[in-house]
């Protein structure tokens, strides 16, 4: 249905804006994503918004009136609102923002169809959602299954991490899971878990890695835990040929994912 | 010389404070730079504070005694302050704060020594801090000469930016100039552009990158403009499995700079 609001105290825009907080996520399962390159690739993998929130009284770009039928289509709301409500809920003054509100897909680690993909990422005690959602844009770009996140990490669905994804969160599986059960899981079939570590003289380009390879990523300042490294199958190090010992985290998974991606190619 | 300042309305604070604002920095010549790790890093690159401002009454790490003592010999000042002012200071509220005020120092395009590395990044309106930081530190990690910056960059001495490089702003040199002005400059010596695109077939790894390899990112949303790609000796890209077609700024900047370490290696 297709509704007009223009009230900032109107119950329907408080409780969209209040997506913006993770606990309101969790509450209600859904979660906000801005812009129209975003809300398009999610359209491109089949996910239309619950409600989609477009400015009033202007025409809409192609492909925004594309995903407003879709939304339409589906059941989905359509909210028509002013500039001023949109740049509230989006957290930017761009005059051309769209958002959409979207029902969360965490799954369980046994519903992870792990030959699915060559390559996975596990991020462990992750905290910056720039980095979380950068990871999640190149495990697109590599044909990763998914991410599985470990221990205290940043949500996956906070706007900063949808928007830093560019809409990978929409084409990769993501589950959350501790380390016991997330070990227990991948002994249970296939898989090489790999970590980056400066405990090691293995090379990232001397190891052949197995299919399918689970590139395990530490947190920011701590890397990893000295007893997750030793549940490793392998641990390799990227060369540092300056004064700095380590690369920023999604840097370093990008470099990793990369590497066994070329490798695959060339077999 | 050493002094104590406790009052918020000091105007020695409110001068450092200025120093989060772009102009202030100019006019001065000046950036803010916090957290031990930082500053050990500058002082390993033989670089200390003109400024060095610790928390009062706490017995400092080893390592910031280290940096308070290198700070006094070269003549700059210690400032002794509440942890309040630090935490005003480096915008962080952790009592372990470290704050220093060093020179900046970009070069001119025609002091960089273009021999001394085989990989130089060139960014083109790079618009985000975090990215052109995360750029600097890779640029460390694969021994890059320095960081070029083209048209409207951000401020390389922004306190994020200077976060985000872990102190490689203090190990890269940095030029801001003109593209016209790059292309000449370039020209007038040894050296391969190349720039990465989705215009070319050209996979990133079946390609020879000649020394020194200049790798040109463009701006974050737009890409580089054409004009710019066709002036490049080679256009590259690296292959998207996924739905998307780019990659973050930082990370494409990262995976071609580790593909032609990784080639210098295997020479």
């Amino acid at each position: 249905m297709r509704h007009q609001i223009t009230g900032f105290s109107n119950p329907t825009i408080k409780r969209l804006k209040s997506l913006r907080e993770k606990k309101h996520r969790k509450r209600e399962g859904l979660f906000l994503a801005e812009g129209l390159r975003i809300l398009a690739e999610a359209l491109d993998s089949g996910r239309t918004p619950k409600i989609l929130v477009v400015v009033e009284d202007v025409e809409l770009h192609p492909l925004a009136q594309k995903i407003e039928a879709a939304t339409l289509a589906a059941g989905g709301d359509v909210i028509e609102t002013s500039e001023a409500i949109i740049a509230k809920l989006s957290g930017k003054s761009n005059p051309q923002s769209i958002v959409g509100i979207y029902k969360d897909h965490p799954i369980a680690l046994d519903e992870l169809d792990r030959s699915r993909s060559n390559i996975w990422l596990v991020a462990q005690a992750l905290r910056d959602p720039g980095n979380l959602g950068t990871i999640l844009r190149t495990g697109d770009a590599v044909g990763a299954g998914g991410l599985i996140l470990i221990d205290d990490c940043v949500d996956p669905f906070s706007v900063e991490t949808v928007r830093a994804s560019m809409g990978a969160i929409f084409t990769q599986q993501i589950t959350q899971t501790r380390w016991q059960d997330f070990l227990s899981w991948l002994r249970s079939g296939p898989g090489e878990l790999v970590g980056t570590s400066l405990n090691t003289e293995n090379d990232y380009q001397s190891v052949q890695y197995k299919s399918p390879t689970f590139l395990l990523i530490g947190n920011e300042a701590q890397g990893l835990p000295e007893e997750y490294e030793a549940d490793c199958d392998t641990l390799v190090k990227m060369p540092m040929m300056g004064k700095a010992d380590s690369l920023n985290a999604a840097v370093a998974a990008s470099v990793m994912a990369y590497e066994v991606l070329n490798q695959s190619r060339q077999r």
